[in-house]
């Protein structure tokens, strides 16, 4: 019997799986929830799974029968049907899954008066004649001129090449949508016009579908970034795209068919169809924007980290393979930097932090981690490289926030207690959790301020590592027990110190102390499940009263809705992406002492 | 044996092919001098011919050898080894002809001071350091600003993909193509800026590689309209077009690699890289405009011929798949009615005529001929059904203007003068050629004012129809005499009878006589051609001093050009198509009464 590595992305659980073990048997070993109706037999075709990379036993009869050409070009297969032959990475899908991921829309309030960039106008057009041989396109400005004192403009070439049929499908009665002085939809006058935001973050993406008019977000939906079986972090998909457009092709391709698929649902929960959806605005880090839209980013991973494109873009949702209104725009609102892009823009703008007097601090705390000062006007921001430890790589039982990972803990003398996700067993630790754990042990004295694991009764030695026992053996029968190592610590220290140097260089380029901060609002995913009091117990935030703090949730998402229902807040975002300053942390003198003094826990 | 009808296209040779005889032997029997350089031995592989329609024998191995896969799957086969087994239809590819087709590109000078859409700027930019870590479209803008006091507008989505690396290969010293605020192309500084403008006839493609920056016609080329194969005349492919979107799609295909063919032979001529043209103008026939775009065609080809869109268009090169500049728009002219096209519209512009302040007619003789009077600033136009006899169809010894065509023909009592294209033993006849016949014939008194045949040495009967003998069967050893039938007649005298009656209708609605018409302009390939004193004969033109006809050539390819160059041309083509009335023939009381008046002969 040979042990293989096994991966499952993106739920993030990895662990063994030997080579007479199939890898339905390996996930529910390392508790990934995979549907299996027939238990495993074959025939329910349920436990689909894509084998991103590694070997595997050939395809069965069974699969043959329960698997489309296409999808078995694609790699899928079924997991009870598949053993590995190498170390394998394995993408789960979504359908794939009996309990779906954590992922986080909820924000802030989407406060603004709508001003969307697409109006209608219903419109009853007069029929041609032999005697009046109006051209379609004519017919339809001349009734825009004549109902609502609209200008002849343009028509977007794929509503051109519908005008005619939908004009008389519709018996000359139609609903335009009107994009400045352009047409990019035309449907019947009983339908409402919607918009999309999305926030695709470096694992999850937050989708909002949204009525124009109103401002009212009508349904939303949270989704894995498929990217991530070719890459945790950004760096390592950029690398790769640089490599191989090939790759760089495969990964936008990822991304556009997730986006569709969201579309689809996010319209089905509504009943609604995705041709009304006339507007799409969408935030992601730069690096993100760039595979998206298939920018070079060889420039961007390698100093000094130059976007290709900085500027706000309208690109039409054709073009990205996005499947909206014939005529859809999809705007991207500016990035700033190579390591702060759109997403950072959003959450400026959501957070409101620009129209404030006071000293704010604004975060979004994940793999990498933009920070924005705002010192009484003046905007400036950092990207700090926190890593992957906050999602659960590199933690020996980290996993994402997925069902089945302590997320909170509390450690009182040597009683412990835990909170799991979606209740049940413990599967493992996300970040939240991790968190918590180190700040209990430091304050419980089992961590020195170097993060040094001290003796106590926990504490063991595995392989020459010291690690604390979570939830021992005997709490999990038949099953290893869930440590946090000496380690895992480490990873934590390299992750907050990142986050913690990155708040000290932006306020001492401001001349100010960590002090003179009157507030600090974190944002995104992550933030929103940490305990703040751990985060400042491990000084990966500084020390300031309770309610200095704010966690406000996907901040981004809220950014990107405010900027897809108002022309007035779009131009808010390009004032903020022109005025924010940046700072390369590369660049400031000194700073790997600064980030080596910050891993100490506080 | 068998003998199946066999119609080679775009030549418009046509005639009979035993089923033991091979293309190749059909192609020589009908004097369509096809590449052989083998002999027909199947080793040589240049007798490459497609099969439109129709049973042939199966492919042989020689051919298997000499076709790819991908031209086998379009139907491409040696004509050597190719035998007939039901009527077939034959397109032969420009490459496996010896000699070409004449086709029209000359035309009235090109003469507007150059005001082109896209100008160049060329920048020397700074690049990037990790303390000034500007996004490369910032660092653009930043240098326009600063060398040429251009504003920050946009950069073109396709720009934007090439951007990045651009600017690093030319080592950030670049030549931009700016149109409006958009930046559409990005070459090296050493590079002109080029245009492309194209007209795009029934039959006939007129290409032009214009310097937008001199104005000048650097390179021009006639390419055959390979749409043919699917109908002579648009009627035939509107009406294919809405039955099946497969067929509008291939004849959209064939049409665009048969402009980017053309594209590459004019680029080849002289030495640049079509990355290099920035703009390009099309203008053509409102049903090959709707064609090429995939505009719908179905409520054009039926009462009252809709155009879906009048309005002039800009469009991205990328998304018509030519392949310009990455950024390049093609501008299409407005059309002015389902009959009276862009093509017309560039036809007014390079004439003048909007301009002038008598009475003039100026007239796009073809399958279609549009007419357009200006009486003293007042512009209509009508179009008029002249058929595709000028083109040789339907008419018995028919063929387009091809080597081996009769062209010009005089008669004096019964001695008779041809003139042949490229010399050489006559084949056929071709328009011009058959107008002269007609027109002689009349003068000799062959022909009476019905156009009936009167008794004359060289007129006989075959099949109970009488025929003129042009060419003896003693002056063709071995082959079949050349002769115009009663039947031939006929359809000449519809198609000039359509012409004659547009011509009337048009003067009839300005109040005015045909003897106040003070200039006639006629243009286009065919009118280039044509007797003009035959033209009078015959009736199709009215009767007037012969100074007061001009010949000019291709003058929609020449507008075409002057659109491309110039803004202040552009806006005046729009000027007109808004300006111009347009007369549907169908509308006119009494119109069928006329017509049957103008096809008796004069």
């Amino acid at each position: 019997m040979t042990l293989y590595h096994i991966d499952f992305e993106p739920v993030g659980r990895r662990g063994d799986c030997a080579d007479d073990q199939s890898i339905l048997a390996a996930a529910r070993k390392l508790s990934v929830d995979l549907v299996s109706i027939c238990g495993g037999l074959g025939s329910c075709g349920r436990c689909q799974v894509q084998i991103v990379a590694g070997q595997v036993s050939p395809l069965t009869a069974d699969e043959e029968i329960a698997l489309t050409p296409r999808e078995i070009e694609q790699g899928y297969r079924l997991a009870c049907q598949t053993f590995p032959l190498s170390d394998v990475k394995v993408h789960v899908p979504a359908q794939s899954l009996t309990a779906p991921q954590r992922t986080q829309v909820e924000g802030l309030d989407v406060a603004a008066q709508p001003d969307p960039p697409v109006c209608h106008f219903d419109v009853q057009i007069a029929p041609p004649t032999l005697h009046s041989p109006i051209a379609d396109d004519r017919s339809l400005w001349n009734a825009l001129a004549e109902q609502h004192q609209v200008q002849p403009g343009i028509v977007d070439f794929r509503v051109a090449q519908i005008l005619s049929p939908r004009l008389r499908d519709l018996n000359w009665s139609v609903r335009v949508g009107l994009r400045g002085n352009e047409i990019v939809a035309l449907g019947s006058p009983a339908q409402r016009l919607l918009g999309f935001a999305a926030d695709i973050g470096t694992t999850k993406i937050a989708g909002y579908l949204v009525d124009l008019e109103t401002g009212q977000t009508l349904a939303s939906q949270g989704l894995m970034n498929p990217q991530i079986s070719y890459g945790e972090d950004v760096v390592t998909r950029i690398d790769l795209a640089r490599r191989s457009s090939a790759d760089a092709e495969r990964m936008r391709q990822l991304l556009t068919d997730a986006l569709n698929q969201m579309l689809d649902g996010l319209c089905t929960q509504v009943h609604v169809q995705s041709e009304q959806i006339v507007e799409a605005v969408i935030v992601g880090n730069t690096a993100i924007h760039h595979l998206f839209l298939r920018l070079p980013v060889i420039q961007l991973g390698l100093a000094p980290y130059i976007p290709a494109m900085r500027a706000a873009l309208d690109i039409k949702a054709h073009d990205l393979g996005l499947r909206l209104a014939p005529g859809a725009y999809v705007h991207l609102l500016p990035n700033i930097a190579g390591y702060a892009g759109a997403d950072h823009v959003a959450m400026i703008l959501a957070t409101r932090i620009a129209e404030t007097d006071g000293i704010i601090l604004a975060l979004d705390i994940g793999t990498n981690t933009e920070i924005c000062l705002n010192h009484r006007g003046r905007l400036a921001s950092v990207s700090c490289a926190s890593g992957p430890a906050f999602e659960g790589a590199h933690i020996q039982f980290g996993m994402r926030a997925a069902p089945g990972a302590i997320e909170h803990m509390r450690m009182t003398q040597d009683q412990i207690e835990y909170q799991i996700i979606g209740g049940g067993v413990p599967v493992g630790i996300c970040g939240s959790g991790l968190l918590d754990v180190v700040a209990q042990l430091r304050l419980n004295g089992v961590l020195n301020r170097h993060g040094q694991m001290q003796n106590h009764p926990r504490v063991r030695e595995t392989n020459g590592v010291r690690e604390f026992v979570l939830v021992s053996e005997q709490q999990r029968p038949g099953q290893k027990a869930i440590v946090v190592s000496q380690l895992d610590v480490r990873e934590l220290q390299l992750a907050k110190g990142a986050i913690r140097a990155g708040i000290q260089v932006l306020v001492e380029s401001e001349g100010i102390a960590e002090q003179d901060i009157g507030r600090v609002i974190i944002a995104g995913a992550f933030g929103t499940f940490i305990d703040v009091a751990s985060a400042v117990t491990i000084g990966m935030l500084p020390t300031l009263p309770r309610d200095c703090f704010s966690q406000v949730g996907n901040a981004a998402g809220t950014g990107a809705r405010l900027a897809l229902i108002s022309r007035e807040q779009r131009a808010r975002a390009q004032a903020i992406a022109e005025r924010a300053g940046y700072i390369e942390l590369a660049s400031v003198p000194g700073f790997q002492r600064k980030f080596a003094q910050a891993t100490f826990l506080g």
